[in-house]
């Protein structure tokens, strides 16, 4: 049986083998993930994401465990900015595969960001595919919620989470106003912290000086992720928005948004690629860095000399 | 007299005027980037980096009193993940403008990060070229390390500095791990707490395990940046460092480095615009967009149309 049919019987070996390959850029997942592509579209994708302490992991895990316990199969996708370097990402994947490592119903995939030009939102998408065609029902995507890539990643599904802190000083407090827009639901986790309400009014606040609702009103949560505490109501509000995305917004629209991400971020990817490719096959792409690096010409220039010789 | 001229001259708005037409994406600013390139690669850029609540904003404003005091002029481009939803990047800037405003000798510049197709590394390179084009002799470049982009903004700079602060717990650790490779110099800030000396430790121990040094062996300082304590003996390091790379590697081999970036980061970008566009004219691209929402077709399979039709 081939992998693909394998994936859509919920195999999960073949499903990892599969993101292995996505994550290496392998050319051999493409195929696979064309046949795919048209069983996707049934899972419902929730994104989470805070700033570096702020319990997204243990957050997402009490997440899985109300869903389980309502009969729903989860996909997690965790997107770790680590190196290959420390392998911390691996080892983080491993302490949190244990937790559910009995329960056929739960598959969690670390995802880290390395290499040059990009490329994990894109990776990031097509593991979620993976997770959708395998039949989850749902899949939990978790990301730092700081770097440009990681907020359009989170951006892209179809309900999303801000999780906040109490008291992690003003630097913080700027970051998270960059996903300040995204989110549909607001988590201020650690909230048997002092400064939980302060915070979650400061959310609040900033909530009523912003975008029109568009008729969701953004709703600001407290958990205690750790102890499981908010986590009933939490994933209430999450279903909540479901509800509410499928019967007004229609998971249609926010369908075309997150296929024109997607297909944009895959543009980017190859067409960069196959204008670098033919460049370098005249040789002519190394000549021209090293005159721009000696101020001969400059990149603007340069640029528009490749395209003009790739016929752009 | 037009504006290069007079950005030449160290006419401050003019390189503010220019600063903000790169931001905005704007076609003007081309030609004068184009004609300001030659006149730049006599800036030493330096990179910080680090995860939010390090204190690098405070760091990046002693170095920058330091390089002062020894006479050299400073531009500084503060990386900033915040959204226009808050303006806490331009909040930011005021607040440390009024601490140079005075002195013609420094100029501080924050970026937003903002817009769907990234842009921001090339946005802040050519913040960078205009600085450099108006005689800086130090370009800082500060940066939250975290996000893949905002990494890549460092990593092209001279030196790379990377920030550590003692007990930020075990997530902010692994981010730490992210930018260990591309680190010159580490930073252990606000020393005086509890576990700056394990801290530092534990980075000695990291860059034991990680790459061959190639001639330069990475220094682990400690600072306290709000007290000054320690900022002497960090701007020695840079400067060492900058000796170093001056005499051994060359600011060529760096220089050349940094050009691929640029051209890459570049390239990317204005390919993906000129496909878009010509896609865009038959109106054929939102009508994909919607087969891929309605798995009619898949995002591999359009992305390969819209390739060929664009003859590439």
């Amino acid at each position: 049986m081939d992998l693909v049919q394998k994936i859509l019987q919920g195999d999960p070996r073949a499903a990892a083998r599969l993101m292995t390959m996505i994550e290496n850029g392998s050319a051999e997942s493409v195929p696979a993930l064309k046949t795919l592509y048209r069983h996707t579209g049934k899972a419902y994708v929730v994104g989470l994401t805070g700033p570096p302490g702020s319990g997204k992991s243990t957050l997402t895990d009490r997440i899985t465990e109300e869903l389980r316990r309502l009969g729903k199969t989860v996909g997690i996708v965790a997107v770790d900015p680590t190196s290959p370097f420390t392998g911390g990402a691996i080892l983080a994947d491993r302490i949190r595969m244990q937790r559910h490592s009995l329960d056929p119903g739960v598959f969690i995939r670390s995802m880290a960001t390395r290499g040059h030009l990009g490329g994990l939102a894109r990776a990031t998408n097509d593991v979620v595919d993976v997770l959708d065609a395998a039949g989850k029902d749902y899949v939990l995507i978790e990301t730092v919620g700081v770097g440009q890539d990681e907020v359009e990643v989170v951006r892209s599904a179809h309900t999303s989470v801000v999780v906040a802190v109490p008291g992690l000083g003003d630097d913080i407090q700027a970051i998270k106003a960059g996903v300040m827009e995204i989110g549909d639901l607001f988590v201020v986790n650690k909230a048997d912290r002092e400064g939980a309400d302060r915070t979650a009014m400061e959310i609040e606040m900033m909530l009523q000086l912003g975008k029109a609702t568009e008729g969701w009103r953004a709703k600001v949560l407290k958990t205690v992720a750790t102890e499981g505490t908010g986590l009933a109501d939490l994933t209430r509000a999450i279903l909540e928005h479901q509800t509410f995305m499928l019967a007004h917004v229609g998971r249609q629209e926010k369908g075309t948004e997150r296929s024109r991400r997607i297909f944009h971020e895959l543009l980017q990817e190859r067409v960069t690629a196959r204008v670098i490719e033919r460049a370098a096959a005249d040789s002519a792409l190394e000549h021209l860095i090293e005159r721009i690096a000696a101020r001969e010409t400059d990149p603007y220039s340069a640029v528009e000399e490749v395209l003009k010789r790739a016929g752009l």
